[in-house]
């Protein structure tokens, strides 16, 4: 893995403190918004290189994790970075609260299913973290269940591992401030006020418990094969450059190949 | 529908003669491949816009189905007219040759898995349709079964359609002398070589009876309400304007709102 990429990456070698983490940090950018936006630029098109190549080999996929307090950028994020590539071998899931049906089984019966194929790159718009997050600071479920549903997250991360599944879990880290302003920008702006409900009020009440609640998450599920990446994420700026530096340093080690071509073709004729 | 693309639309008004099509026209397009590749770009990015409304309303979608032969160009439309919408709100299935498990179920149930839901654009990469063209055409059914369902597909298509699901159904419509350009630019081209199998020259081998299929599921399937459109694909310009002029006219016609905000929002106060 590339060394520039360390500075967000949590491998469970020691424990993540949230508060530390400067979710302002501009640490490692190539200059500031402007010259960043402009580096970013010919990420993307690399990224639609490289998911070409992912595509073309059909044998791994690579499965990316977003979660984020509401307003911390998983929406904006998808379309800046996966915007420019192309969509037949890129697959979005978007968890919301889960249906009777779904909360009839297991809690990672719902995420299986969605799991990228061969040659794909699958994207969770959340995921089956909410099920130690949203689940626990609600107290949905006792907390033995809860608990004990770490182990289940690390065997089922690894069993994709198995698979030539590489996933890659962001946590897109803003500050309370933050949030309150991007609240503030829904509200004021016609276009986006649809996105914001009063019930996202009382999530944010509980803001301390939902920080813990992550921190807790991560430190028990990174690990050197399925890391975690705290993403500084109040500048949108360095959160897009950086994902991309992560998606990138992960597909370069992946190396994606194009296949051999069938023997024989040397001779082929087409009349 | 905008009168337009009336010039690609088969509506079972009257049949259509696929011989009849001028798989090189250009009819309608704003000049020749230059300014008409100039004058798509635009369309795509009101293509992204009108998306994000669809999704924002979450009430209704939008099912592209794309149908071609070999190098007919299924997955450079994909490519070219979707690179740039948001991935979030588009998903494209392909259809393969199916597996033991799908075949143990009627040939409708694994098409019906991968419609959009509500807010989403749909794109199939091959299609139902597949179950009256190779399959008719390799005899894997007897001919009652295919020939039943037409009747099939179009009750099918009904219920998407009630269920606030527009389906536009696209035949890309190449020469025979263009597929064996393509393919002959598949062997040349190293990174494209593994694109093309010597299977593909026995279905080369059978194109008039594909050419007859295409032309009766067509006739069989059009209706005002879900209709096909016979693009002329051989110049990859006109192809990628065309679809998107297509696609463009249907949301048109949809017009997909961003949804009322929640009541009581201008008291809110974010602390």
């Amino acid at each position: 893995m590339a060394e520039h990429v360390k500075r967000w990456r949590v491998d469970g070698s020691k424990a993540v403190h949230l508060h530390d983490v400067d979710t302002r940090s501009r640490d490692g950018a190539p200059g500031g918004k402007h010259h960043t936006r402009a580096a970013t630029e010919p990420l993307v098109e690399r990224l639609a290189e490289m998911q070409n190549r992912l595509w073309a080999e059909q044998q791994r996929s690579l499965l990316l994790v977003l979660q984020a307090m509401d307003a911390g950028g998983k929406d904006g994020t998808i379309r800046k970075v996966f915007t420019g590539v192309n969509p037949q071998g890129v697959r979005v899931a978007s968890f919301k609260a889960p249906t009777t049906h779904e909360l009839a089984h297991d809690f990672l019966w719902r995420i299986h299913r969605e799991v990228p194929g061969r040659g794909e790159i699958g994207v969770f718009n959340r995921s089956h973290y909410e099920d130690v997050l949203i689940v626990r600071v609600e107290e949905l479920v006792p907390e033995p269940v809860w608990q004990g549903r770490y182990a289940h997250i690390r065997h089922f991360e690894d069993l994709l591992a198995d698979a030539g599944t590489t996933v890659v879990k962001v946590f897109l880290h803003i500050s309370k401030d933050e949030q309150a302003e991007r609240f503030q920008a829904r509200l004021d702006t016609p276009e986006k006020r649809w996105k914001f409900s009063a019930a996202d009020l009382d999530v944010r009440a509980k803001w301390d418990r939902y920080q813990e609640a992550y921190e807790d998450a991560i430190n028990e599920t990174a690990t050197e094969r399925n890391p975690w990446y705290v993403v500084p994420a109040d500048r949108k700026w360095y959160r897009d450059w950086a994902i991309l530096q992560i998606l990138l340093g992960t597909l370069e080690d992946m190396d994606p190949q194009y296949p051999d071509e069938e023997e024989g073709l040397d001779q082929v004729v087409i009349d």
